[in-house]
């Protein structure tokens, strides 16, 4: 039984990075409680319905902001309503099948205002939404990886594109931008200048978590915030992308990422944590303590649920406003 | 100058029937007075936008069910912005190229609703609408049309599609729809039978306001209804469909689609109104007396000016209530 968590704190700005499902998963949490939000969300993904829009449109791909709107929407039968419909997906033959609404919605909106920004705020406003969302940086991206792929796994292969590295049959070892140096988006900056707190992960690790620290405005804002920082670990490995990669190895991957970045805690499930203390040492090189709490819908499941999340960060979150 | 009605008659039960910038123009005019407002919206588009989505979908053709939604938005900027999303239309060398956001959006609520009605009212709902559209069909419709063309002038072809009959090179005799007897949408009955006026036209002649009186349901209940019936001319002939018509033809066409349908006025331009008293004598043959008034945003000009139009309304609805 999960019951909805009973004292929040109070007003704790709260910014929460990443993207896809491991985001709209935070955020789903992070609403629960007392808290004025900000999702930042990568936005390098080349596949599906964003990636279709992105090659036709020009656009930053939106599905991924979409869906972090979608888990900050009002909770009334307005913003339900509304969240159902930007998350449907047509179904045909023809070439709108899969497209989401909200992407398309996300899309037509910055054609006409042609400001990121004020577009997303728009799609907030019509689901009520409990917070905002934002894009890492203002131009589409694309994702590069060196890999060992499993058919050729004595060299280091270069992967490019989300999709592609996500499902990639081999060992990731380190993702890069194309363009390198992409301009942030300045309200996500400020953001996360002005955090009391700052969510990194859960999420696909190399095409949705890392990306985050590799614009290097967005970086830099990281390091130097005052707003403490939690790192929330995934349940467990995804298929392609971190095959073989334990609890551990994952801090190793954002250490190597963003060598100047200290974290406050990793959260992390009951099932992640060993009696030998590997995971509480590699959190210390970071800085951080490990805060273990259960925090998946089930023994042994992927996904993370809000309310337990919610529960977890609920015990440390105001430690960062006092 | 135009100076804005003064006077509404009070919440008068106004249905308008059409499609198109016609039936968009007799609601932006009908929303200036105090009326409680329901557009009836013919459904045999197989043109652009609309004839994709129907084609790929397989949903009732959206384009003249959102302009109609759009006429009535909110008079604020939360209602405006929506109705400007929703008639915004994509531009690309790809397969989205002049879809309509609103057409995509009806058409996914359809997708998760699957019910016209209900789509059409929370669409409604998201523009603050002052009033409700409704298909006058819950099928969608194809129109076919006896044509006298030009290259081939001595007998009559059928021409079949609402894009083909608007465009044709030739005269239009008579329209007739396929199915020839689809169901009527029972809440456009039942305001019809429910209205203080009904309001037919302006619009394209044969293609979006005959079809109306050819749903037998609709024209059964247009034909009952104790409302009072108003016909507005349109300004000018259109090329193709209805060129070499006079305002005495119009009127010609009507009695010859609805032969038992009697009206009580006949909104014309000045323009339109001869000094022998031609049209008079048409309208009186239908029932009813002629009401001319400048209704045009200019002299010569084929669009209705809403403020205009809606003086001229203003008028004569009162009539209805007494």
């Amino acid at each position: 039984m999960t019951t909805p968590p009973t004292a929040p704190p109070g007003g704790v700005r709260v910014v929460a990075l990443g993207g896809g499902h491991g985001l709209a998963a935070s955020l789903s949490a992070l609403r629960l409680l007392d808290t004025q939000l900000t999702g930042i969300v990568t936005v390098a993904d080349n596949g599906g319905s964003s990636g279709r829009l992105r090659e036709e449109l020009g656009v930053l791909p939106p599905g991924d902001l979409r869906m972090a709107l979608a888990a900050l929407c009002a909770d009334d039968q307005w913003g339900r309503q509304w969240a159902t419909v930007l998350q449907h997906r047509f179904s045909s033959d023809g070439p709108l099948d899969q497209h989401a609404v909200g992407n398309l919605l996300i899309a037509a909106i910055w054609g006409i205002l042609d400001d990121h920004v004020a577009g997303l705020d728009l799609v907030g406003d019509l689901l009520g939404a409990r917070g905002r969302v934002l894009p890492m940086a203002a131009v589409p991206l694309h994702i590069e990886a060196d890999v060992h792929l499993r058919a050729d796994p004595d060299r280091l292969t270069v992967v490019r594109g989300q999709a592609q590295v996500a499902s990639v049959d081999g060992q990731v070892v380190s993702v890069r931008l194309d363009p390198e140096d992409p301009p942030a988006c300045p309200e996500a900056v400020e953001a996360v200048e002005a955090a009391d707190w700052v969510v990194v992960g859960p999420g696909s690790w190399f095409t949705s978590v890392m990306p985050n620290l590799l614009v290097p405005q967005l970086r830099d804002a990281l390091e130097r915030t005052s707003a403490r920082r939690a790192l929330v670990l995934n349940l467990s490995e995804q298929e392609g992308e971190t095959e073989g990669l334990s609890p551990t190895d994952h801090l190793e991957v954002l250490a190597a990422h963003a060598p100047d970045l200290r974290l406050d805690v990793v959260l992390a499930d009951h099932s992640l944590v060993d009696d030998a203390g590997v995971l509480e040492r590699a959190a210390q090189s970071l800085g951080a303590r490990v805060v273990a709490a259960d925090v998946a819908v089930a023994r042994g499941a992927d996904q993370h649920d809000p309310a337990r999340l919610a529960r977890a960060f609920e015990g440390f979150l105001r430690a960062g406003i006092q």
